[in-house]
This record gives C-alpha cells, structure tokens and sequence, in this order.
C-alpha cells in the first residue's frame, strides 16, 4: 500500500515535471531529440536535395539569430501562434524570444536591412512550445527549410518558379506520389464574401474548410453550423463552393476555374475574378517551366495563416508508403510534405515606407526525416555514417609507427582514412570495425609485407585481398577511388 | 540646453536597453547578428575547409538541442561561465537553458546514450551573455566549430591526431605562419606544485600565467604577487618555468623537456614528469603522422577551463595579415584560433560509472571568418553569393514563353540557371544583372534568332557572343559547364 502511495506520488510528480529534488535525471528537454550519426546522415542527404534544386535556381542563403527582439516576433502568429512562443527570462537588457518561423526574421531583416529584392533559402531550427508528437515527427525543436522570393515583379512568375521548386524537389525524393494543391486566397475571400461570412469569421472558417482532406463534408458542415456560426443555407453553399473538384471528378485545372465561373455571384465578385484570373495565369507559366500534372487546382486549400495575400499551395503526399508503418503500425508519408504562398504585407508591418511583396514555401522537413527513417528501416538500408574509404590496419604488434605514416600518407592525398587508436590492436577487431562501419577497403600491414614492400590491400565487401607495391599505393588508391 | 538635456537621458536609455515605450527599434537582439549573402558564401567556404578534413578524418557528426535542462549545465563553465548562460523564462514545466558550449552537451549525448566510443564533429551556434566586441568578431551568439574523439584508447594517439587536423585545416586556410602551442595539465600540475601553489590556486594563476603571450613578464610577475597571492620567491621561480622556452630559444621541443627535467624539483615532481613523458610520445606519434613543424612546446599555455586533465594545445597566428587592417586600423589575424586538449572526466559527471575518456579541438570560427572577410576587403575579392551558371535572358518584349521553356530545359539538364522575373525585361537590365552577379554566361532569346533556330551565348566577361543552335543547346553546355 505505501509502495502503491509512493508510485501515485511519482508519478504525479513526473506529470507536473517536478523531479525529486537532488536527483538528477539524464535527458533531453521535453520535445527535443539529439540527432545521432545515422539521423543526420539522413537529415543531411534529404537537406542536400532541397539546398541543390535551390542553389539552380540561383538562390542565396542568410542566417538570423536565434531569438529576437520579443517586440519583433509579437502579433506576428496571431493570438494562437503567440502563445507558443519561447520567452527568454528578463536577465537585464533586452527582452527576447526565440523564433517560432524564418519567415517572421525574413521579412525583418529585409526591413532592416532595406533590401527590396532577394531570392534566398535558409535552413535552421524554429520554437515552438507545441504539445509534441515525436513519434509523428512533431518537435519543440524543429528544422525549416524555406526558400523565398521577395521583390516587386509581375504576377506569377515567382510562384511559379516556387511551384516548379516543389515539383522538382519531390520528385527527386522519389517518396511515392504526390499532389501539389493550389488556391487563392482572393478566391477564398470571394466566396467566403458570396455566402455572407464576415472577415471576422475568415480564420475560423479557414480552419474548418482545411479539414476536408481528413473530414468528412458531413463532419466539416456541422462544425461550420454550430461552432463558426454559419447559416445551413450558407454552409451549404459554401460546401458547392469549396467541393467543386471533388463533386466534379473529370474536370481539369482549367475547367474547374471556367465552370465556378458559370456561378453568377462568383463571376460578379471582383475578388473571386481577379483570384481565377491569376491562377490561370499561374498555370500556363507551369506549363512553360514544364512542372509536372502534380498540379491541380483545389478550391478547399485554406492554409491558416493570416498573412497569405495571394496564390496558396501544399504538397500533399496521398497514400501512404507502401510497406511502410509507423512505430504504431500507421502507414507512414500521408500528408502535407509542403506549403506556401504570397504574402504581399508582413515585410510593410515592419517598415511601412517600402514594402516589398515576397511569395515562398516551407518544407516539412522533420516529417520528411520521419518517411525517409521508416521506409529505411522497411528496406533495411544501411545507412552510412561517415566517408572513410580505407582502414589503414595491422596484422602484428609493434607495427603503430608504420600504420601511422600510411594513414598520414593516405591523408596527404585527399583519401578518406582511419586508423584505431589502439598501439597493438587486434587483426580481426579491425577487419570487424571495417565491415560494421561499411569501410570499402582496408590495407593491412605486415612485418613481411613491409620487408617486401608492399602491404595486403583487403575489399570488405568480397573480402579478396592482394599487395600494392607501397611505391604505387598512391596510384593504385587514386585510380581505384576515382581521386 | 533642453535638447541636451533629451540627448542625455536618450543616451542613457540607451545604455540601460531601455527604449522609449511604444517606440519600435528595428534591430537584432544585443551581441548577435544576421549573416547575408556575402558573409554566408565565406562562412561557408571556411566550414567546408573544416567538414571536408573532419570527414577525410572519419568523423561522424550528431546534432544536440539549442537549450538544455537547467541542470545538465548548472556547475560545469565555473561560476563565470555560469553567470553568462542565458537562461529561458519559466513557462511552466522544465527549467532550460542555452547551451554555452558544444563540449558539455556533447558528454550529455555520450552518458544518456551510453556511447563508449566516437569520434564526431559539431558545427553550431553557442550563447554567451558577455560583453560583445563585435568588430573583433566576439558575439553572444556565435559558431563553434568542435571535433572530438571519445574512448578508451592508447596514450597520446587521438591526440596526434587532433594535432594533424588542426595542422591540416590552418594549412589549408592559408591565412600565414601559424603556431600550435602544446603543454600538458600535469606539467602545470607540477610546477604549481614545487613552487608551493595549492589547487584552489589553480585557476587563477593560470589566468595570470596565460596573459604572457601579450604581456611581458614583469606585469604578469606583479599580478601573481598582488592579486593570486605567490610569494615574491614563488612567483619569480614560476616565471623560470614557465618562460622556459622564451628564455631558451634556440632549443627544439624535446630538448626543452629534457633540460626542464634537468631541474631537480620538477624531475621528482611525479605528475611533471607523467606529463613531460606523455608530450614526448605525442611528438613522435606527430612526426609519423607528418605534422608540420608548427607544434611547439610551451610550458606558459595555460588553457583556462578546469575540465581538462592531459594535453592540451592552442593554434595561435601570431603576425597580422600583411596589409590587412579591420575597421580600427588595428593589424587583423593576431591572437588564437583553435584549441583544446584532453577532458577525461566530463562524460563521468553525468555518468559516474560508465566514464568515457576524450579529447577533442574547437576553432574559433568567428574570428576566422572575420580574418577572411577583412583579407577579402583588402584584396578586393569578389565573393560570389548564388552558383548560377547561366542566365536566361531576352531581347525584345513577348518572349516570356520562350525563355521560360529554356530556363526550364536548363534546370532539368542540371545547369544552375535563372531569369528575371519581370515579363518584359530590357536587356541592359538582364545583362548589368550578370555582371554584378557574377554570372559567367548569357543566353539571349531573340525573334530573329527563334527563327533561325538559334539562341545567343554571350560570356559576361569578355563580351564575346556566339550563336548555338538549339538543338545543340544541352551538348554545348554540357561541355561549356563540365555538366
């Protein structure tokens, strides 16, 4: 009974996070992971991927602290978005906050720094005190990766190369299909304005319009009803709206625009016209960058964020991978891989003098790392963790002065070496380190061998050997190892 | 008199942080900065140096968290170093704070997942709430660039190669004549000791004896004697120590050790003689591995951190670039760049049982890239910021179409390309674009040569122009860009 008293009590202590005083537990802040070997080598081969196709595209990278001024970040993430951010604790000086976004410090530096053009990419970690998911990839702690346009140019050509982007980037990814969404927030606004929603009711109604990728219309219909206010004639009518393409299955990009256009107060809003005009546009600019059909227009997108002014869009990888699951047996890769859009006015909420209209997109990194991790652990990918690509080892004692001025050697010539730490070390641990690191070659020295000059070149993988002269080692290694 | 009166308690204000309420001061938070495009491109090629040898050297890397549970790093940097860790406000739940450094996370990550054995590299922001001196590259927020070898393994060899890493990057910099300073914890040990200096004097007197590289003895001598409290006897036979190699130039590393075991104090102290024999075998394990001739005993470095218990070394560039100045006109380059040493007991404070012996180095990246920078001013470098290879660009208006088509081929045939995204761009604009940006090649769409088939090639920096028919567009470029 008093043991049953003491577990209720420590556990509650655990819930509320209080630990017993002076015991000193071992662990990473809650929502937080360490990145070990192998998850950064999946980390930087998906980060690889994304940072080349932005680098084509002639891209530059900027990097912004931490944490900023808390006057900076306020208002920026709405009241929800607000609550979640990190405070810094007042210890004299400045107040600060981490940041909850790159896109918030994005348009902060360019208004401080007054640059009214820019095409830039930036990867790094974001704040948020979320509650966490880990298991779904859902961190405090977590990467963005982020490529933004910003400058005054004509209409649609910078979403367009932020849609040709996304294309090219997931089809290197090669996760499976996906669908690239695409909407307008003049669209959304003009039909929201045909049913007679307020602009107070704009986020709420958003929130709810986004759920129908996951929710039935049913589900949705009643949350628009009695939580966001809406008549059932509006509701209704918003449903025909925003399920155009899903109620009309065989329509294509364009048809779907031309028929909402046959709606009479859709076609007399200016908002909703001008909405379709440019999405039209947009299309026919995706057509001459030759993205792939992964487009397709979808009038039920409504990404949260206040500050989309224009053209909005999301990855969507439908299916899950096959053969793939979770730790919870889920399928795994369902989902939005990526997002953006334009917003024409967070730069100006910082210097109103010279705004500078700026259109971009995010990708998910972390879920990414968690499709990628699983459907290597279903394939049994070995995942390498470093480059070395010979282990300089010795069959015999008394040898570490000559393993060292091979693997120095090795080194001066730009081959990816190692050697163990060790003055005598065992011949078949360091076979075993070679194999278990998936090392592809390992020169092996010997006391006979040195007396003939030569040394024993082993490739793991087949486990054949043969002597290298030493006076044609560097040779033999540059052309094996295409130096 | 009244305005005066404003500008001094503005001033004031100032220096206190304190803003005048309501007023929005659009800046970055104290001591941190943002790095643009041109400061990220020489970022970069600095820490590409780096990566590349860690990587020739089989180094894995991990990733930590930013913050870390309050007591993971309460104790550990001292208690100056503990009064400059940023702490995160109380939300509820953990108390967090930044990291300060990458060594003590990086012993957090050996002793919660029992990692035995690794040798892995950090690259990383760190915080520190210090005084910034931002012209000398000393920031509260700033990179650290780590490289360490955990395990049980023989004397002195991880630390040999420790050494040939940081020979091998401060030679591949190329940023002049450079000195790696090398002393052991022991020796120190024992000097302290036959001149009387009990432990808790350890510190101090080492923050004293450590000035010598830019003060002369006779300053040092007074500070040992007014504020460590050496006797004056103490204090002068301390100086005979550890100006040993100052006061004996023309010895070599070995013969400086041999004749400080000449003195019979320090021969009988058993600690200095460990140390002397240990930096011994370190310095024929470097001639095997082929480090240069830049290692040099001496007995006066005296790295501050309590946490190190063997060698420990200092990559010092002791002479101004020639030329080169920073903003004060003060000779740019002097002073240290990397150091480290051997910690054996850190991993051991989170997990008494399982200790983990290390060693490791850290570069000073930020003073680096401030020495590049101010070199780059100086020469009149051109950095370039984006790797575009070609832009895509048109002569007449309505060609918009076509020079998308190309740009796209372009991406899909993997040449880093771009084009305005202006509609109608004039070609004086496209062209000046190249210039500044460095592109090296134009493609220029025109109407007469879209009949012919053909597309203009003009290099941006001899002018030169040629027409490539289209159709021989990809093979042509492949062989222009080495595609």
């Amino acid at each position: 009974e008093k043991v049953a008293a003491m577990l209720a009590k420590k556990k509650l202590l655990g819930e509320l996070g209080i630990e017993k005083p002076g015991k000193f537990v071992l662990k990473c802040p809650k929502g937080t992971r360490d990145y070990g070997a192998k998850a950064m080598a999946v980390r930087e081969s998906v980060l690889k991927i994304m940072t080349d196709t932005f680098k084509k595209h002639g891209a530059e990278t900027i990097e912004t602290p931490v944490f900023e001024l808390r006057d900076v970040l306020l208002g920026k993430y709405g009241e929800e978005g607000g609550k979640l951010v990190y405070d810094l604790q007042d210890q004299g000086g400045e107040l600060l906050s981490m940041r909850y976004d790159l896109t918030v410090p994005f348009a902060r530096y360019l208004a401080m720094n007054k640059v009214a053009a820019m095409k830039r990419y930036h990867i790094a970690r974001v704040y948020r005190r979320d509650q966490p998911v880990m298991t779904r990839g859902r961190y405090r702690e977590f990467y963005q990766c982020d490529f933004d346009i910003a400058g005054k140019y004509d209409s649609m050509i910078p979403e367009a190369e932020c849609l040709k982007i996304l294309d090219e980037v997931l089809s290197t990814l090669n996760l499976g299909q996906y669908v690239i969404k695409l909407n307008h927030r003049l669209m959304l606004d003009g039909m929201f304005a045909v049913i007679g929603a307020d602009d107070s009711q704009f986020k709420s109604v958003c929130a709810s319009v986004d759920k129908l990728d996951k929710e039935p219309w049913e589900k949705v219909e009643e949350e628009l009803i009695k939580e966001r206010g809406l008549s059932p004639d509006a509701a209704e009518r918003l449903g025909s709206f925003v399920r155009f393409r899903e109620l009309n299955p065989d329509l294509d990009n364009v048809a779907v625009l031309d028929q909402m256009m046959q709606i009479p107060e859709l076609a007399a809003n200016a908002k909703f016209k001008q909405g379709v005009e440019e999405i039209k546009l947009l299309l026919t600019y995706c057509e001459s960058f030759g993205v792939s059909n992964a487009v397709r227009v979808e009038p039920s997108l409504a990404r949260g964020l206040d500050y989309y002014t224009g053209a909005i869009y999301e990855a969507v990888i439908p299916n899950g991978l096959e053969g793939v699951k979770d730790e919870e047996g889920q399928p795994v890769g369902v989902g939005s891989v990526a997002g953006g859009g334009r917003y024409d006015g967070l730069v100006g909420m910082f210097a109103p003098k010279a705004s500078v209209p700026c259109c971009g997109l995010s990708f998910g990194i972390e879920r990414l790392f968690a499709i990628i991790e699983a459907k290597n652990a279903a394939e049994q990918t070995a995942v390498r963790t470093s480059t070395t690509q010979v282990l300089v080892a010795s069959a015999q004692k008394n040898l570490l002065a000559h393993r060292m001025r091979i693997v120095g050697d090795l080194w001066s010539w730009g081959v990816h070496a190692e050697m163990t730490y060790k003055a005598n070390p065992k011949l078949l641990n360091q076979l075993q380190y070679a194999e278990e690191r998936l090392i592809p070659f390992v020169l092996i020295v010997g006391e006979q061998e040195l007396k003939e000059g030569v040394v024993k070149l082993r490739t793991t993988e087949t486990r054949e050997e043969k002597n290298v002269k030493l006076d044609e080692l560097k040779s033999t290694l540059a052309q094996m190892l295409a130096l």
